[in-house]
């Protein structure tokens, strides 16, 4: 299998803002060409966009709008997990040498349908992912005995870590009685445990070993990749204070990576819920179960943000089809050293952990230089 | 490049009737396994969704529905060519060393939300298929002086043959005189020159060579990939009366499976309308430009299946993401021998043209046992 690397990307502000996906989605990929106006886009041979928005053929709308003629071009969805899904996509599509470069845009509007799971009868009457998110909080705090305080630490340093980062959506720091005291949407979950859906683009251009090397003399290369997909229905073979997927996902990305947990230097992980950060810690194993939130409290204190740097998909928002492009951004520009004020120490082996629909799919990435 | 087979497959019949899209994926992968009984699910690695169905995580569903708990499953959209796009895509992630058995269901209700084509303001306030097909059949009847007459042979010949395929829409045989007499639609297209929108599905399962050896003793290999994107809207790089993104297509899968178009002895080509079978037939090399009425002819007066042997998408229906997958089926029956009543002779070679949209993209596949 020949290597595969990242040569370029591109971003919009995840924003409140109403704008076309077309639009959107066409921001993003002229800040990635105008970012390394080196690249020549004939090369292009794969466009895939990543999203949940119902309009059809926007790879060759995108194309066109950008002036490629891929070979391959099509969408990617997965809800929450589109954006890594495609990221495997253009990796599969550029080791088995069917394409040297692959373009992915992610992008989602605010009013993204994949807010709502509509299949699930494990929900009953209950379609927006609050209320798994719920139940995982119920069941992880009284497995644990974890506070409703302790788990808003998660918030509180996801926030703090997106105003470090000039396209997040959150532009607030909070404190934990802030949390606590937001507003209550179940018993168990306030406002700011919640991600928020936003508008947003992210993209990413993929490339085969040597145009990685005609392109760029600081590559980042995919190293690991796990996935697995364990049901539809959240009840169905998750503990409810566990990620199943996430743990399977996580072992084969880091076998195929040759590397431990313990390697990891700095790590995106799903938190669409506050529960979500220290279940994945957990699932991941860079800790043992029920001690998620120690670590997550030790990092928060020694203002270390090893731990979704870009502030999180709390802190940065939630534009589904973008988020796990957005997440892989982050880590190259960590293991490229260039994250300015959310730059990690020593980071030389990063992580990415991206999920859907109460972790029932998950995939992790492993970027190394 | 580790070769890549085809080792089963499974459909429904190609109706009016209002099924919900989970059911029938889930009735075409029924038919799959039951057809198949010895094939070990737990093997398959991947599940991909070929659909334009607006609804998400179908994939991931159909897996739950189905009792595979898939490492990859995620759906693929590019309108009428979903179902190649899927295709290649599991050649992809085969080939790479990601997954070493992909199943693929392409789904679509009689409703689908992919027969309106909302962005392409080169047709001004026409955003139904019909328009481009209206103006191809013009531009094309003019350029080579093709009558009405000559070119409704082309439905005649596939509802035809559509009587020997017991899964197809069309039930009923019509002379050129019904067809030139149907209701007309515009100046240009008679409703008999029109596939139409159906409820369907079909899967497919593609392996690497040794599990293909494994399970089956009459593989057929996947030996040529082409596809290009030209643009998104028509009117942009067609020159109206051929198909530029086909004739570059079918180069390359050609070059890939060290073939000419003379070696191929049995094609499914993408007869949205009456006139694209003709375009196809020219842009893909079988015939000179504008000559394509000729073979259709003598392929009708001989009684010889070569061309569309399932009835094409005129006779069989046109399902938007079961169509390039149902197509695939027709190639591996035929060289397996196994098509009955559609069966051609000599079928040791097959090709597969699937296209969207005006022919802004396509994919050609070649077939061999």
């Amino acid at each position: 299998m020949s290597k595969v690397g990242i040569i370029a990307y591109g971003t919009t502000p995840f924003t409140k803002e109403d704008h076309k996906i077309e639009s959107i989605l066409h921001k993003s990929t002229n800040d990635l060409f105008q970012k390394n106006p080196n690249i020549d886009k004939k090369e292009i041979d794969a466009v895939l966009v990543s999203t949940n928005n119902n309009s059809k053929y926007l790879s060759p709308i995108l194309s066109e709008m950008t002036g490629i003629q891929p070979k391959i071009a099509h969408s990617i969805e997965s809800l929450c997990n589109s954006g890594t899904n495609s990221i495997v996509s253009a990796f599969a599509y550029i080791s088995s040498g069917l394409a040297d470069m692959v373009l992915i845009s992610g992008a989602e509007r605010y009013d993204s349908p994949g807010q709502i799971l509509e299949w699930d009868n494990s929900r009953g009457e209950f379609k927006h992912p609050i209320f798994w998110a719920s139940i995982f909080s119920k069941s992880y705090k009284q497995k644990f005995g974890i506070s409703d305080e302790e788990l808003a630490i998660v918030s509180v340093k996801n926030h703090k870590q997106a105003k470090e980062n000039p396209n997040a959506l959150s532009k607030k720091t909070y404190t934990i009685q802030d949390v606590v005291n937001s507003k209550k949407l179940t018993e168990d979950l306030r406002l700011l445990d919640c991600s928020r859906p936003c508008t947003g683009s992210a993209s990413i251009l993929l490339a085969s070993e040597e145009v990685v090397r005609k392109n760029t003399d600081r590559p980042v290369w995919i190293t690991g990749i796990g996935q697995k997909t364990t049901s539809a229905g959240f009840t169905k073979n998750n503990s409810l204070s566990s990620m199943e997927s996430t743990k399977i996902a996580g072992q084969s990305a880091l076998k195929m990576a040759n590397h431990t947990i313990s390697d990891i230097d700095v790590a995106e992980v799903h938190d669409a819920f506050s529960v979500c950060e220290p279940m994945a810690l957990e699932s991941l194993g860079f800790v043992n179960p029920g001690k998620g939130m120690s670590i997550i409290n030790d990092l928060h204190e020694t203002n270390n943000f090893k731990i979704n740097p870009r502030g999180g998909l709390i802190g940065t928002g939630h534009p589904l089809g973008a988020t796990g492009i957005s997440q892989t951004i982050e880590i190259v520009q960590q293991l490229q050293k260039s994250a300015e004020k959310r730059q990690t120490d020593n980071a030389e082996v990063g992580l990415i952990h991206n999920m859907s629909a109460a972790a029932t799919s998950s995939t992790v990435l492993v970027l190394e230089k």
